[in-house]
């Protein structure tokens, strides 16, 4: 939808940011755009966006509880949890508000600008069998994902908590996730165990999972009905925020300045390259323009890794011209979404996957 | 010294941070607090304050070279590094800009509010023994260390690099690291090598080092002369930034409202505790008030696990009337050093090791 001509309640005219904004950017952080040269985001890279605060847990402790509209309840420890049936899949998760604060008005949250994503090797347990294991009735029509971080949104106190319809739980690419990149979940990342949904945006793959319940009716918990909506600007909530939209992001070439982030390269040929993804059908096509959206050209696509994880590409740039360049990509997926120019501003600022614009400066040669 | 009344040159007098900040914010990441419940702290919660891009390295194409004033050039490989004396530490690190945005007006930096700090266990070879074999000639004054990650700052090009006396460098505890946590340094904390130097602040523990050079006069480049200065608001370069102040930082208690990061507890007894380091000295003690800095009451100090780590604390507070609290914390070292209630002002932004507040709401207990 277009941004609305005056600044509704929980957004900002300003391109400033408020102190609230930079308490949650001095926790929470993305991928610094670089790291886009790794397939596997090494630790520590991938984005995070934690609700409130992580919580301390007690491995020996822990337990998995299944409970609701099963045969019967289970009580699993994570070593239980460990001996059944692993499977590693590496996974693209991009955070819903990524590109929120490129949204005029600004909606208040976390500030992000393009770098909410990272692509990790998870390893875990497929969520179906665990839930025929349990003996999942015929009234249940979602399954219900209870983390252990709690705290205050919205006025309402809550666990941080979501919800699948039954036939999307049972999706066999639906892991309980113990490790990520083959080590133990880091405490941001959810230890001692997460939900992986592949394809979807991060709000969906809860961490600390510590509760598992089947549903006879739809969840309508402040984070499915309230949080994750696309709002428009009269405040009324419209669709859930489900799968990621495509995107592709350039790894900026050259070096930087420390405090601006412009960009300077020296002229000669310059390997283009980054990585697309969505979450609706394969990458199809990544096109690059160099002129700030005005003439694209193809990249070449690399093989597809997995059809859960991003997809790279590049594109040899002839930049022997010095002067001033805007470097943009695109991505389409297979299923015909296209990466539009401007994304569509929403009261909360998700799902913005605009074009990213990134200047630079190819310097004139150095005389002699 | 005291905040100037106007705004000099490189600050801003809003609260409100500038989108060249956001870029910094997007990019860098502090420890969120409640990782303070961790001694050593995990993978991916350690601060990272990165000046330029984090550089691209082939570990079996890098090199560590030595140059300048020795007997003898030496050329290693990190496997031979790894072959030399291996020593295990843990090390409290603290980025020099910590506490800069609770300036004003506001240094234009990366604008950290109190996270930017983590104690890694970094496991290298001592320098000391390196620079002996590579015979440093009795005119040698300083030690510089050249890093891979190059770029722009102050309108100079320029690969990061900063200098060590030949008496600090000769310290038995400065070390060049090649793991972290027990696992290979992380890109973004320096693969394959990184300097760690015990109580300095973060600038001078040089990541990616690719070059140690012995030189005949004092280093004169941007990070030690322009950066890193303490400079009144007139402009002039002051004393350089050196060892950490002391500070300590508690773990703040309840939960937190996502968007505002109030805090809630439910009434009743409430175990506060925190850490506290000094590059200076051993921390002496710590002070905890629960109204803003009114009254202070002693902490009860861990075991010391290392003079080189942060040092644990706890006090009993009986939170058990409703009400709005200020949570503050206060170290003093064994050199005398007090952490104060009002940071010193400084153009940069430097070493504001100011007293925290956190304010909490101690909840009404539930009717019935």
């Amino acid at each position: 939808m277009d941004p609305p001509a005056d600044t509704p309640p929980g957004t900002v005219a300003s391109e400033e940011i408020t102190p609230a904004e930079l308490q949650l950017a001095a926790r929470n952080h993305g991928m610094p755009l670089e790291a886009l040269r790794h397939p596997i985001t090494p630790l520590g890279l991938h984005y995070t966006l934690i609700h409130y605060d992580i919580p301390a847990v007690d491995p020996s402790a822990w337990r998995l509880e299944l409970a609701g509209r099963f045969e019967r309840s289970l009580s699993l420890s994570i070593d239980e949890l460990r001996e059944r049936p692993a499977v590693t899949l590496p996974v693209t998760i991009e955070c819903a508000g990524n590109g929120r604060a490129r949204l005029a008005p600004r909606p208040l949250s976390q500030p992000w600008l393009v770098e909410a994503v990272g692509t990790a090797e998870w390893t875990g347990t497929p969520l179906a069998p665990l839930l025929e294991e349990a003996g999942l009735l015929d009234d249940a029509v979602e399954i219900l994902f209870t983390g252990l971080d709690r705290g205050v949104e919205g006025g309402v106190e809550q666990s941080y908590e979501r919800s699948l319809s039954v036939p999307e739980a049972c999706e066999p690419q639906v892991l309980l996730a113990y490790q990520m990149n083959g080590a133990p979940l880091p405490p941001q990342h959810g230890f001692p165990l997460r939900l992986v949904v592949p394809g979807w945006y991060g709000m969906t793959h809860v961490k600390w999972v510590c509760r598992i319940a089947a549903l006879a009716e739809p969840f309508e918990g402040y984070q499915q009905a309230v949080g994750y909506r696309i709002y428009g600007p009269g405040g009324a909530p419209g669709a859930q925020v489900t799968r990621m939209l495509p995107r592709s992001l350039m790894a900026p070439p050259g070096i930087p300045d420390f405090l601006t982030r412009q960009r300077f390269l020296e002229p000669g040929p310059c390997l283009l390259a980054g990585r697309a993804w969505s979450g609706w059908a394969p990458i199809e096509s990544v096109e690059v323009s160099t002129d700030g959206g005005l003439t694209w050209a193809p990249a070449d696509l690399d093989e597809e890794v997995a059809d859960t994880a991003w997809r790279g590409w590049s594109h040899e740039w002839d930049a022997r011209e010095p002067g001033a360049y805007e470097l943009c990509s695109r991505a389409v997926d297979a299923a015909g979404n296209r990466q539009p120019t401007a994304g569509a501003w929403n009261l909360k600022g998700y799902a913005n996957n605009a074009v990213e614009r990134i200047p630079v400066t190819v310097r004139s040669p150095e005389p002699g």
